[in-house]
């Protein structure tokens, strides 16, 4: 048995075809649409399971799109996105707005949404999950394995198995871009060019303040913890500071002292209250999230009963996340 | 939702008494009977579910023991072990005579049953799979994440989302026992103080040899490989080198070049054909296997889409063992 294999022993739905709508077609999304373009037909022979994009949501439909969707299938409409029938729905769109209206919408429809946007899960992640086993019967379920860590499927590893049995600590660098520019600024780099290398290298957003103020670990480690330890993420009270062109005398007094200075994600759990935070810290060189180079994540699960548990992976990058979209896609399917 | 509270949402049994049985009461076993007493109270509390042990097998029923378990519901005796009525059967003897015996036994009456036992797994992965696929509506099922990695969750990934996407490699430490004595030895000490070290630390089995020789390794990488490629276990081939008193030298050499020994296991596909590998390697000092000190285990997955995966934590040990078997016992029950 092979994970695509059991999608057969699992119930799920054999030589039929799985409809996919996927809202953005951004770097995610239109990752998304590649990887589908080319696993597609080996997942398909496979597991009998065939995946047709049924519409594709974009802001703008007259720029040019590398992605081999057909032309018809893209739409500016977000009504006529919602009213296309589809099994599937995949919001990489980002932000609140749209994309708590597409969530909901999917939702009470009965399609399996599956999203990366971190931001919407820290404000409706409990709403949009008890919508979800609300709308269970009519096959409504929620999977957001790329919403926090990429390609790291630290997700998974929370909701399956690690949550509950004494876990005590969530700890980690959650931030591809910030420790992008932290890596570029040890090898010399002032914090504007390593910025700009950052943006060049596809993972710092046109506007990237939110990564460097610390507001999008803070949203992924208010995610990890209500996961890991049931707290609300919209009321939990996560302590942020972020980095800016003054971390660059951090990181060399740092180095002078064999530190390293990571943007450091934590949350622990004392007697019921969980306590959470993201900062610049500098760290032993020898500490693992002293290690995580680039765009890399790293998350560290400390519980009583298994240590530390520790997985990494690229944490940022379209590619990346894309591929965990799919693991959650391929999930939809087999639950 | 926290993961254990995500058994009320998936259909799991609520407000009711999930029956185990344990098959076997020593490192293992005897850790996951202190575990069900420390956090049987706790997920009862938040998920309705309450554990209760009705049989425990054991080699010799005069043997003192630590574990808090009835005495009346310990037996020497496998027909009466296999005739207790039980939902759950976790199956900690090892080897592949009995563990057989209780796999089929157990499977065919639709249990659930939880194993360790990456022994049996390799000769019998894919049978005890179908026979569990083919008494599924009666209740059975196969789950074995204490198989591979102690307490690091790397079989459930495999199986639930990395294989199948482009999965390129699986290349990692998997055996406690002997990369705690290769780490004793990097410390200066002689290969036979280094086994007795491991020994005292309740890593090496009184008999150790299927460690040294790389062929507890050799198990792995197969049941890896099933899971990451599709190939069985059983057939296929693993080119097996394990660790003697001449691996002083070795790691000594190693360490003059700045250079690390560590006993790696490897599995490639390479256009459909897997090739499987075990055996001591000088590694840079900077290779991430490197940096596996004492009982740790580390799992690196490389695929196509997502790039390398790395999964890590304690590998042996009774506890870490143990708290993977409850997470399997606690999927069982939510499936």
């Amino acid at each position: 048995m092979t994970s695509i294999d059991s999608l057969r022993s699992h119930g799920g739905r054999t030589s039929s075809t799985v409809r996919i709508a996927v809202a953005g077609c951004g770097n995610v999304g239109g990752a998304l649409l590649d990887l589908l373009e080319d696993y597609g037909p080996a997942i398909s022979r496979r597991t009998g399971v065939k995946f047709e994009v049924v519409s594709v949501l974009v802001r703008d439909l007259s720029r040019p799109r590398s992605t081999r969707v057909a032309r018809e299938r893209l739409t500016d409409s977000l009504s006529s996105f919602l009213d296309t029938p589809a099994d599937v729905v995949v919001e990489t769109v980002g932000g609140t707005c749209i994309a708590s209206e597409i969530a909901h919408a999917s939702l009470v429809r009965g399609r399996q949404l599956v999203t990366a946007n971190k931001a919407l899960l820290r404000v409706q992640g409990p709403a949009l999950d008890a919508l979800a086993r609300e709308h269970r019967k009519l096959g409504a379920s929620l999977e957001f394995e790329a919403a926090v860590g990429g390609g790291v499927p630290i997700v998974r590893l929370l909701r399956d198995s690690l949550g509950g049995q004494g876990l005590k600590t969530i700890r980690g660098v959650l931030n591809g871009t910030t420790n992008y520019i932290l890596s570029r600024i040890e090898e010399g780099a002032s914090f504007e060019q390593a910025l700009i290398a950052a943006q060049k290298a596809g993972f710092a957003e046109a506007d990237p303040s939110r990564d460097l103020a610390g507001l999008d670990a803070a949203d992924k480690i208010a995610v990890l913890a209500w996961l890991g330890f049931g707290t609300d993420p919209s009321v939990l009270n996560v302590k942020v500071n972020g980095i800016g062109s003054r971390i660059e005398d951090e990181v060399r007094t740092a180095k002078a002292h064999n530190r390293v200075v990571r943007l450091v994600a934590t949350a622990t759990i004392i007697s019921d209250a969980v306590y959470a935070s993201v900062g610049p810290r500098a760290l032993p060189a020898d500490d693992p999230l002293s290690r995580v180079r680039n765009e890399e994540n790293l998350i560290q699960l400390t519980s009583e009963s298994a240590g530390t548990v520790s997985v990494s992976g690229r944490g940022a990058g379209g590619m990346a996340t894309a591929s965990a979209v799919l693991s959650d896609v391929l999930r939809s399917i087999r639950e």
